[in-house]
């Protein structure tokens, strides 16, 4: 089968052909469908420190994706040949403390599809069946390809209630920008976008963004007591992983507010831990993952409640297609790169 | 000035004249707009069995209700002369352990206007600075009226995330049909809507509910399993106070999830703890009155983000016409009836 | 190998001759070292409605207990030949609503040990391995076959923050007699217990109840709001099951109040709903079994801090003196009666 | 009467002789028994960066004390002359957002006693009556005079749930070792605490703690999770405001851990956003004074229920003698400091 493989050591992918893969009891074979291009994707391509670290070559990319389930080796009330299904990259031992106590997505010996194990750029991806979401022709298909990171805004901004808060979501990427309508969805009275690109900017307000603000140029902790009335917001979404993300973010923020930490930053970032955290008596929350399954449950309840995530796939290309790709999602001015297998 | 008061232990009441009411400091005299008619002043008026055990007549009715500021014996920063509030009825008196906690609304010495003090039904009412509910121009002077049910339907309902969940509302009168597009707005995947009266299920429908069901002929558990794929409803907001009201919606939760209870019942209700709150490990919560403040700040936070209640106001009347009001009520078939001062 | 089996639909067991169970993959087989009874075991030993409903005989009973992993059909990483192991005697399916969520308890198609498949009154019991908890040679043996009751007992209590909190429990069973010092030890400012057993209120006071009264002469409401400067408790565990109980323990409830539910009434029970649940913003929670695997780690580290339960086992027998320890139990006048095997 | 004063813009402070405070309407009239010497009166005596921006002199300092009312502008309802009270410190507006919310210890328009009007290291404080806690008896008045930090000890260790778990403090200064307590009578199942002085070590031992740590020439990481089997502790209250010590805290925190952020730093720190908060899940609280009221209720139970913070008074002290108490607090080897009028 094709395949999109890192090869060695060292920046860049190939496109291979390969065996289709042999599952092992509990596992499922399925047929990929599409699969989308992920900010960890494209550190892998470019065998960035983190990746150098972690990843071992030969490993075929690819952890958000959706398929046909054709070959199952797990009871058939789990899941069953035919079932069309969106995968959830992270596979939870079920053993250790986080798992014994229901929360899978933050399991001590986390294995991540793509990442430590073959992925889902490729005709086919074996993977547990526990680690499938099957889902009703509802959901378009191309939705179903990016329920990963679609539930990583789910994750985040469900955290605590949003009924009638004002929030901010800093940094515009495709989680931010899919994060912008959840917010909605759950009550939020206003949802304030920053960006430093025009392009994101746009997009933000497409997706229902009540107030823009290019963090280029605008003193985005300034703008948003502006907006409310000099109290600043009630929750920030940190989506950025930039330092002064989080410094607006946090600027933004009223006292009693809470804060979802999604975007992950590359090294360490200074704190205003005392004006800004102490004072405030602020709730900073870690977000990783998806929560399994309620944040599935939650994505696929606001899918079919009419969320529209479609505006932020800016690209759909065939597999063979990658470089061109991957030198989009370099650009930055793409939303989302979905890859067609 | 005109006011419609409970002259004497009996059913009925008398529109007469008094003397304008004089203020206190800390207290301001409010021009009265307008206000709704409540069960609770139903109650006062047929003079049943807990209305002759609270009231103490001479008392002027009217609890629901929004007005101007004509004179103010509060400092300027809290309210002035010229504002335009909504009253919340509810006097805490700020000492006991409840209010220390910041649980105003379960003030140990509970005092409530037009139930214990002279009320909002007349052309002025006396009442303390602190229960004033500034509002600005955008809320309809109508709606103002009404906001202390409204707030009791965003208290129910906002006790926990909705976000995504299934919610039975049983019970359609004014506050459970508030409830309707409270819990949309709040994210609810789905709202079931359930009543005795033809008329107020109408109601339902035109509020927002995506399925309703006469609780004379249907059975709701059943026929609500049947809309959640065999699952039952996440959440039940019991507004009906009826012991059937109670018990179709405890048989309709699913395992894990949570009830408000607002509808007051008459006497004690039978309840299968063991089958329908221990083995489901569901979560009771008793809702009384409105949080001060964070459920005005929802309510005001949800009408700003086009939350539309007019719909169940199905009557407006002047004062004088108080007896046609009070047989609207008593027919079952309104639903809010206001009276316009 | 020796077992206690209800052998026929009726009343009374019989202690018979039967083959040592197989292990199915995924599977252990334990060496049972002591057991205790539970009230279920009486209803399963009496035939009561409820035992004739569920149970289908031949069943050996026993869901309470502890033994020695013999063999092991488990991956060496979850348990080994050689554990020892109290047993958790309720099967979640892994696949349901529930269990996708971590709400593992309160699975759609939980399957009890001893009463929907063999049980542990008996040499040898046949267990999925993920429902052995591994215990180190810090728990007492004895204590380590009732930790099924003392889960129970952690789980209602800490079910929310003690910690400066007066709390009355209702009931003195096994379960109420344990919950006393994990309240204490949870920083309780006070524990009241209820009962109508001098030997049970005895054993209370025994347990650390700083106040006990008497709930057949005592005005149990009266004498708690006496005791908390008249505020009444923060906190009920209702351990009783007896319409009285919950009436006592809602009585006593103070504004603002929570109640753990956790005895089984045998039918409805009658519920002052709006003076006992809504006109004080009360909180009940359904408490069933115990969740997994957090009350397990709450329990063992309780017992290493020096949570000592070993005065409720008031007797301990052998297994071929079943009909005296079932006998001691329908007193009402044992605490906890242990069968060694 | 005596007061120590600023009584000019730079380092030092004076004894002088001022008139004794008169009262407003709501006010009361303190005799002061005795004070506490806090971090934020060194600054002030320091006239540090903060000092310099936030004080106007001449002003009294003091914010921790107790005393007995001689005069009261208050309704007896609240307080009378001659009750024995201890001094919230923190005063609030009652009229802002936060305070609307019952969060008053997060005011947005915050007065501190001692730091923004005449504080209590003086014979008389005038002070608004509803910033009296009233004692009886059963505490120790020495006890009294610092019930302002141990509430914030309080305040800290209970934003959660500690039943069952393991807990690092890190920073033993007075907050930190009445903490250390505090966690046991709450359920912890181990605390751990780490200092740099050996002093303040030996005074953790002393209080409790169940491994103490010298985080000069130790890995606290390293150890902690010696001491947890790997695991590392569930909470961290970070008592130190050093970049180092949040260092240690977060790596010794476990996946889902949480952590009370009290101790000010200086400036911005350094924050492992990605290992530390994102990938953990961890949650940090800003933790700020105390909870109105019910910090101080909590307080009071755990005196009562046998909480002894005395050993941590290492210096009793004239009011005349404030130049030597100032010069012990400087030497880092002085617990807490108490000053008697």
């Amino acid at each position: 089968m094709k395949a999109l493989v890192k090869t060695d050591a060292g920046a860049g992918l190939e496109l291979v052909d390969v065996p289709v893969p042999s599952i092992h009891p509990g596992e499922i074979l399925v047929k990929v469908f599409a699969g989308g291009i992920c900010g960890t994707d494209l550190h892998i391509y470019e065998w960035n420190p983190w990746a150098r670290s972690r990843i071992r070559p030969p490993l075929i990319l690819g952890h958000e994706f959706c398929g046909t389930v054709v070959e199952s080796g797990a009871p058939a009330s789990q899941v069953s040949v035919g079932d069309f299904i969106s995968g959830e990259g992270h596979i939870a031992c079920g053993q250790c403390h986080s798992c014994r106590n229901g929360a899978f997505h933050i399991c001590e010996r986390l294995q991540v599809i793509g990442v430590d194990r073959d992925g889902a750029f490729a005709e086919y991806v074996a993977m547990p069946a526990g680690n499938a979401w099957k889902l009703d022709a509802t959901i378009p298909r191309e939705v179903a390809a990016i329920m990963d990171p679609l539930g990583n805004a789910v994750h985040a901004a469900l955290e605590d209630s949003l009924a009638a808060k004002a929030v901010a979501v800093i940094g515009c990427g495709p989680i931010g920008l899919m994060a912008i309508p959840v917010c909605h969805m759950a009550g939020a009275a206003m949802v304030v976008a920053t960006d430093v690109s025009d392009h994101r900017l746009a997009l933000a307000r497409r997706m229902g963004a009540d107030l823009v603000l290019d963090a280029k140029t605008e003193d985005v902790p300034a703008r948003i007591r502006e907006a409310t009335a000099g109290q600043g917001v009630d929750v920030v979404l940190e989506m950025s992983g930039h330092p002064k993300g989080l410094r607006d973010g946090l600027g933004a923020l009223r006292k009693g507010g809470w804060v979802s930490l999604l975007g992950l930053p590359s090294g360490e970032v200074a704190v205003d831990i005392a004006d800004q955290v102490i004072f405030k008596e602020a709730r900073l929350v870690g977000i990783f993952g998806r929560r399994m399954w309620r944040t599935w449950e939650q994505a696929t309840a606001l899918l079919n409640k009419g969320l529209d995530v479609t505006p932020i796939i800016t690209h759909r290309l065939p597999l063979d297609r990658f470089e061109e790709a991957f030198a989009l999602l370099k650009t930055g001015s793409a939303g989302k790169v979905i890859l067609y297998v």
